[in-house]
This record gives C-alpha cells, structure tokens and sequence, in this order.
C-alpha cells in the first residue's frame, strides 16, 4: 500500500490504513537504531528544516536525530532567533524558508491551525510537530507503536488517559489514533480540565474520579500538567491536584496487572505521576522516547516520497 | 578565468569580470536546488562556520544551506551563546574560530568593517554576511543574479532603489555591483534618508519623490524600514512613510509595465509595500531568496579555492 | 594498549598510561585538521550529543567540529531551550536524550558531578565538558598535549598556574594530569583564591606571591579571572589583581627563558595577562586551542570503542 498523504497535519485526516503502514514502517526503522552505525541513505540530499518556534528539546532533538540517521541534510529555526520578531507574517516566513527548496519543514507552532494554514502555501511537505492546544500527531503515533509493542494490538483496549484533557494536543490526537484502530477511550481529569462534549467523539467516555477511569485499563496514560499553559486558577493546588489525579502504586492497582504506565515527557514526578510508579515495572515511558525517533523516521520517509527503502 | 579573491568581504572590491564569474556560477549550481538529491561532494572535508554576532534568521539558514548541499561540514555561532559577553575581543574570538582550522568563516556582526579587520588576522576565508550599515555582499549579488534572469542583461538598466538609503548595508553593496556592471540606479528616501553626496559614486541619481525615482524604471527594490536600526525621529509615523514611500499598485504603474519589484526581506507589508504589489505579478521576492542559495554556494566555492566543480 | 574507558568523566580515574594513550591518540588525529579534506569516516553512523547546559561557545564549537571530522552525526541542545526549564529533573532529562540511543552523549553542567550521576544512570559513553567548580578534562589533556609538543616531555617539568584555584576546574584537572605524568605544579593566587590544605594533593607546591611561582618554571598558566563565578569580595579590584597576578613582560623574564605561556580562554587582556604576553613569542594560546580538537577526536574516538582508526 503506498501512502497518500503529501503532509503529516494532524491525525484526524489519517485512516486506520495509514497509521497502520506508518506503524509498519515505524517498526522496520527501529531496527536501524540499534545498529552499530545508525545511518541509513534513504534520505541522502533531501533538506528538511526543524522550525520550532515554541520552545521544545526532545520532538525537536527526535526529529533531528531521525533525519540525520536516514542521511538528511537537517537545519533547525528557533522561534527566538526568528524573523518572526521582525515583524514578518507567518507566511511569509514559510514561503521564504520554502524558496530554499526544502524537501520538508517540521513545524511546532504556538497557534493551532498553524501547520495547516501552511500546507496550503508552500509546495514542499508540512509535519505538525505540535500546534497550540490542536494536535501533536507523531507523539500519538509513538504511544500507538508503543502500545502495539506491548500489547499485540490496539483493538479493544481499554485505554486511560488522565489529566488536563482541555489544553493538550497529545489527547486530542490520541483520541482521533485511538478510537480509529478500535481502542476504547477513558478521560479522567478536573472538573475545569474537560471539554463538555468531548464523549460525541465517538468511543470515548468521561469521568471525573481517576480510579472510575483506570479500573481493569489496560493501558494508563498520564497528561503533563503544563503550568505553563494554563491560568492558575483551574488548580486549586498542585498537592490537591496529585492527591485526586496522580498516579501513584495504590490506584494503579486498579488497573489490569498487566497495564502499562505511559507519560509524553517531561513529567512532574510527585504531581501527575508518582516515582514509584514512574520508575515501576509497568511504566513504558522511555520505550516511547526510543519508538518517536521511529515513528519520526517513519513520517519524514513517508512523506519524502522516495521510493523504496533500497540500500538499507 | 580564475577567481583571484579569498574573502569575500563586500562588492566594493570586486571587479565587473569578477561579479559576472559570480553570477555565472550561482547559475550552474542553481539547478542543483531542484533536483531530487540535492547535494554535491564539492566541499566535502571543508569546515565552515556561521559566525552570526547579530541575529538572523534567512541569511543564516540560506549560508548553511548552502554549505551542507555541497557537502561541507557546517558549525554555528551566534552572539548570544558567545564568548563576546564574556568580554573577550572580536580578533580573540576569531583566532580562535581559526586555530580550529575552518576553511570558512560566513560572519555578520553589527559593526562595519568587523570581516575586514578578521580577514586581515585570520589565515582562512572570510565572507561578509552583513556588517553594520556597510555592505551585505551575497544580498546584492542574489538581486543581481534575479534581475539578470528577468532581464537578460544588467548593462543600461534603470534601477530604482526606495527607502532608507543611509542605513542599509543592502543598498550600499546594491549600488556598487549595480553601477558596476553597468545599470543605472536611481535612489529615494526621505530627505534625513539619503546620505548627501552620494550621487557623486556615478551612475547615481538621488529623487527624494518616490515616484520621479520609478518613472521608467526596470526595477523597483523596496528597502525595508528597519525599525530596530534607527531611531525614531527619522520617521514621523509608518502611515505617512507608506503614503509617500510604500510601493502600491497605483505608483508602480509609472514604471515600464515590464518592470520587477523585489525586496531584501523580511517585508513589512502595508509599509515599504503593499500586499497587492508584493504577491502580485511583477514581484520577483522569492526568486531572490532562491537565488540566495545558488549565490552562497558559488561564493563559498569560488573562495575555497576547489579546483573544480568535479563529480556534480 | 587498549583504552578500558567507556566514560571521561575526569582526570582522577586515569591513569597515567590512560593519559598517555590519549595524547598519543590526539597526535595522530592531529594531522588530519591540516588536510585538505579534514575528514575520516572513524564515527560514521555514530550519534554525539552535546548538552551544554551552561553557555559555552569554544568548547562545544571544539566538540562538535570533533565530532563532525569523524563523520559522527552531531545534535546540540543548550540549556537555554532544554526541558530543564519545564522542571524535569536532570535524571529523567538525560535518560529520555539516551532512549533516543546516542553513542557518546558530551555534558557541560553548572553542578560538580552532574556527568558522574549521569554515567551511572545511562548506557552510552558520557564526556565531561565541563562540570561546576569541579573538572574540566579534555582542557587539561590539550594542555598537556600542547606542552608536550613543545617540551617533548612532561615529565620533571616545573609548571606555574596562576589565579583562582580555589573556583577553576581546569586547575583542577590540571593538577591531576600534571602530577600523573610526573610533572611539578606550582600554584599562585591571592589568599582568598587558594585551597588550604591543597599542597597534600603530591608534587604541588603554592605561592602567594606570583614571582616566586614563575621563578625558573618551563611553563606558566594564567586562569581567567571569571567575574561571572564568584562574588566580588574575593577581588579588591581588577586594577590591585592585574598588579599582583597578572603575566606581563617584565615579571615574566623570572621563568626559564624558554618558558611557554598558556591560557584556556576566553582571555581578560590586561587583567590576568598583559597584551604583551598574549601575543608574544612565548605564548602558546592558540596552539592549545588548535589541539583542542584533535584531544576530543581522540576521546570520542577512545570511548567510542570502534576497533581501529581504519580507512583514514
């Protein structure tokens, strides 16, 4: 089957058969990271720009790192560094960057919609790497690839997530990933943290004490608590907020024994999720790290639209 | 014919014979940009170092473009990492730079004659990427390369330059490749703009109407109005500098109805220039930018001193 | 003799048949930075890392060009842009950078032990580049290599550093390595700048007055005076420390005639050393700088545990 998307904007566009071939692929590359020489030509002579103008070290790092090992040319942009204070527009930048002639631009943009309102400007390939409160769509094709490993399969599970539901884009596009491959969704979190509505989605179900949430879950998925995205009042205090949605060992026994422990990075240890539980034997959390330089892989290559992986 | 010039350290040195090797090479490595491996071995082994003591973002990105599509390894500085703050002395920093044995040294600093004073005590390439209000070569070079592709020719053209003629280094480099190789340039600006005298570097008329300058003209180069660079009392308000001094569709039409309309970038638009003429028909902007890479990479191989342009 | 090192965390682990082999190493890596074509494939495939949580420009500038000479794919963070900020720890930092399996992860850090806390939490090589008031490695082997070159030996050696001690990791690690290789150090400083108790180190004898330190030394090393590590109580005034601890012409004939001078940078001209000095037949600065590469070829190289220097 060959992939048909010429952008990686959000999941919400991908079919179940396009995130399962990216998974398959996803797989295949990881092999590569393990090697004694992480180099593969794949991408030999294709430029692919990291523009991240919010600031982020790891999807910027993973992109970087899976671009040099399928032997991209890599440039990265730093919001602060950016013509952006000059005054310019947003496309303006883009077209500007995109008469170098890049193969790809990876962009993490502070305003949802940006990485769209983009793929209809420019000619080369747009991958969202993260757009305000919209969609973060490698970080939810990682926890699928991850969820696959340790799982067997997505079908049917009964899948946790927990925290401020409202503000994150790793939800929402693991909802859309998610509910598409057959996995049923449980949200968990504050009163104030969970868009009313959000169960119409399909799949997906709504409660508000966490221990409802992960009871027999076979996957737990703990949001970040970004204090630097919110107002301070939808929290009356982080220890109040640990002690009615951490995780922690005593309600993770709740879930099935065999669930797995999952965190996007980077984590408050003692607020959303507990050490115990952080470091425990159910935890998978840098398993994730290692597939998204994977799944990263998988995209720029999909997207490139070279042909085969000759060579490797 | 050889090129005989190590540094590139603005136009002012550069004969006619040497702009025109220039072009002609940035001409041959443009089509490298389209194809579908983008990258040639030309500088493989070659360390070059974007030295940006002043921040940037196109110009940085174009210089390392074009450094990594001819296979050079590529090192960044920029002023706010450095060791500057730590009070070192600029000639300190670069003998430094140099005693790591780079091949090329791309700097922009915000002092003119910064790449003049390291030319004269470092052993290796030094190529101006912007210094002070005194000459931005590669800028010049890329609009001479986007005009000779529109135009056929250079020789008995009427250029028409508008905006802050006194601070800007893309002007001043501009004027002498322009007259250099045989065009015409008209200047205008506000009177506290226009340096007097400058008419006096021949082939130089200086209007202070906008539209006598673009009356005829075949090309009409926008300045941007940098308000980081000056200080206030220069400009009444932007509405009144756009009134008088913003290229729009009414005004362009005074040119030859086959005139271009370029602009270093980034735009302020609605300012120096209105949004119809800047996505209009006559504009030529991004034909400059992707000129810029073709005119980098014939620069830092003309001043490698590689003997030829083998195995491309 | 095989290096038995999977980390350089610093000088006190080694030995002195470890320092040797480094210094070896870094001579025969030497030669390649005066290639034509200053690259060997020795780390292809490999992935460096540099986290430089604490500004640095030479040293990650050395580093990467390192890196970059032996084919290694090279990413940097800073600690500017780092989820250090979002209030991860530097444990669960490093441990998501090496799920993304890099080979050699090089650190800089603010803290006294950051690399050795790491070394003992990841599976990849760690390089100290720099940690606290603690030890500074690769500075003092370039040292070493650089007096060496112009000694022939370092043994028996007569070496005066001079300054802070007290503050100076690359004191430090000068000490460990000098007095390993059977060289004697001398330390000079005001009161406030010296350790008591540190003559117990073995083969280290201290001063308080700067004329008795340089007295007959083959070598003198002057420690940047680093306003930004330490209180200004410590200094009377700039003026008073230049006059009592500052290398000038005259109070440098006390050293052997052909005493070498050296300084890791970045240098306080007409502080700790005189414009004289620094630029003057004895001085040995950027000869350090310019082995400074090839030192930390030789430890990526040597820590990499690839079995042989083939194909160069």
């Amino acid at each position: 089957m060959a992939f048909r998307h010429k952008h990686i904007l959000g999941i919400e566009p991908l079919s179940a058969e396009d995130i399962q071939l990216i998974l398959d692929t996803a797989d295949s590359f990881k092999e590569i990271n393990s090697r004694d020489i992480k180099k593969v030509p794949t991408l030999r002579g294709k430029t692919i720009i990291n523009a991240f103008f919010e600031a982020s070290t790891r999807t910027r790092l993973s992109f970087e790192i899976a671009g040099k090992r399928l032997s991209a040319d890599t440039v990265n942009i730093s919001g602060s560094t950016s013509s952006v204070v000059k005054g310019e527009t947003l496309e303006d930048t883009a077209r500007n960057i995109e008469a170098m002639s890049p193969d790809i631009i990876v962009i993490r943009h502070g305003h949802s919609g940006a990485p769209h309102y983009l793929a209809d400007r420019v000619g080369c390939s747009i991958v969202n790497a993260g757009d305000g409160a919209h969609e973060h769509p490698s970080q939810a094709l990682l926890d699928l690839m991850t969820i696959r490993e340790h799982k067997g399969t997505l079908k049917g599970l009964e899948v946790a997530i927990v925290g401020d539901i409202t503000h994150s884009r790793v939800v929402r596009s693991n909802i859309y990933a998610l509910t598409r491959m057959g996995a049923n969704v449980r949200l968990a979190g504050p009163g104030t943290m969970v868009p009313p509505g959000i169960e119409r989605l399909g799949n997906v179900s709504v409660f508000h004490d966490l221990r409802d949430a992960i009871q027999d879950a076979d996957v737990v998925m703990m949001l970040r608590i970004q204090m630097e995205r919110q107002s301070k009042t939808l929290l009356p205090s982080l220890r109040e907020y640990a002690r009615f949605y951490g995780l922690n060992p005593l309600n993770l026994t709740l879930a099935k024994p065999d669930a797995i422990v999952m965190h996007p990075g980077p984590m408050n240890r003692g607020v959303e999720i507990s050490s115990y539980v952080a470091d425990g034997p159910q935890n998978v959390i840098l398993n994730q790290v290692e597939n998204g330089v994977a799944v990263r892989m998988a995209l720029l290559y999909l997207v490139s639209g070279v042909d085969s992986m000759q060579d490797q």
